[in-house]
């Protein structure tokens, strides 16, 4: 990630259902400070992951929106490598209701054992958005959205970062490691005696990102509150405006749709993905979301995005 | 396929498990005559058919070996597309058993009705060879191989074809359709009360041909014995001989193993594949294989191979 970024995310499927155009089903890695999170893993995620030189080993949590198989029949083959890999790190996946049954079929009538602590956490579903995950660095949410069946879309939250240490100062003061600590975390130090502030020897904590995931839905003009303030904000975006009462039927979005809800919202940016396989050329989605929200970009595999 | 082949079957994986070296999991594209058959399904068969133009429709059988993941994985997410796409023409999944209740889990999970006759047909386990299908072009076989779970091979066999007609005596003879079917059946037919034998009509039929599918499994001797005079072989060779105790240990073949059977069994050609991860150069597979069976061939994704 560029330096200033705490916050990115990449690529691993830009399309809807069907593959056409070179466009996969859905996938996403994201990566906050040195936590890495797979967002939906549909077939070939793992073999894309691979293409881009991306390890499957620091992941320990997986999110899935819901069941429907382009957003997650390649969980099961990932699972399988990390298995025959030898893999040891804890797993946890998130996703609606009645994904564990199905991976563990899988995995049983293979005779494979994972050698690895794998947790499934099914979120409730019709719920609020709630916290399912907290680390030191950053919290993880639901998000309420609706679709044909259960899906969940997730808003994460980096915490505040430390402040960020002035080099010079460090040999000025002679600060030893535990005094850099403690300005890193806002706090004053003594020195010969004399209070330092934390604002003397270091600047500002980069601000705090946050991103957010919203796919399949249908266009939610309430999730806005929710979304209020999001730095980067991908939502599907699978029809255009005159395909809009196939999306309505099909509880899909337009991307007129998404950008109204990144700009009701003050998203920073606006990420559009999950598209159709009926059109080849995707510029009348940019043009028509632009109109809507101008800092909109239709997102490209193996391309990593920041806020 | 050339004019001279009535049997070619296209690579649409060459790898084993793990996706190395660019090398994808199991599943072949077979056509004999007219038909399209299916054979192994692993993670991603549907893209590397669409990328090679190669429509799922005509499909109505598809053979899975076992369920270990690399060979039937991308199964669901074919199907998932066929129901997508409006597909009404039956088809028919041969597997050992266990398949049915994880296709349909899935497929129930996403609120998915086929909109076409699925058939799932389960195998005899530790059963000899026996017919499992059959049509007016050719039959199919099972192959008892062995691995960690219950596994089967497969073996086509076309049937006798019919007499090619010499074109000009079509008309030296001014023959009817119904004729020219007789003759193309090896009948003699009657012109102006004078018998003519097929023979002067037309020429032999090509020879029927035949095509054995060997994966995953130990190296089994007397495999030769159900594949004698086989045209075309495709064998299993995961490891060179080096890493010969590896395969016994997990139950996979060597190049030369391979090669083996090919010359025991007076194959007309072998083709290896399910190559593991672990090599990056397969020069030495071929090596060893042509040591015992010189008409080999290492299978390349996206190729097509004719007895």
């Amino acid at each position: 990630m560029p330096d200033e970024a705490s916050l990115g995310v990449t690529i691993l499927g830009s399309g809807g259902a069907l593959y056409a155009h070179g466009r996969h089903p859905s996938g996403q890695l994201l990566q906050i400070r040195q936590h890495q999170f797979l967002i939906d893993c549909s077939e070939g995620v793992q073999f894309r992951m691979a293409d881009l030189g991306i390890s499957p080993f620091p992941i320990q949590q997986i999110f899935i929106t819901h069941l429907h198989g382009d957003h997650y029949f390649g969980l099961v083959s990932l699972l399988s490598s990390m298995i025959l890999q030898g893999r040891k790190k804890p797993l946890s996946i998130f996703s609606p209701p009645g994904l564990e049954p199905i991976i563990r079929m899988q995995l049983e009538i293979a005779g494979k054992e994972t050698g690895f602590p794998l947790q499934f956490v099914e979120l409730l579903t019709e719920s609020a958005s709630y916290c399912i995950f907290e680390n030191d660095d950053l919290s993880v949410w639901t998000l309420p959205l609706q679709h044909r069946i259960p899906v969940s879309g997730y808003l994460f939250r980096e915490k505040a970062g430390q402040r960020k240490m002035i080099k010079e100062k460090i040999e000025e003061y002679g600060l030893s490691i535990e005094q850099i600590k403690a300005v890193k975390r806002g706090e004053a130090v003594f020195v010969k005696g004399r209070k330092i502030p934390a604002e003397s020897l270091s600047t500002a904590p980069n601000p705090p990102r946050s991103f957010a995931y919203c796919s399949d839905t249908a266009y939610l003009p309430e999730l806005a509150k929710i979304l209020r303030g999001v730095d980067l904000l991908y939502h599907e975006s699978t029809f255009v405006q005159a395909d809009a009462a196939k999306a309505k039927r099909s509880m899909h979005a337009t991307a007129a749709e998404a950008a109204t809800v990144a700009r009701d919202a003050h998203a920073g940016k606006l990420l559009l993905g999950h598209f159709s396989g009926k059109y080849n050329d995707l510029g009348p989605l940019l043009e028509e979301a632009r109109a809507v929200f101008p800092n909109t970009f239709l997102v490209e595999e193996g391309k990593t995005y920041f806020p």
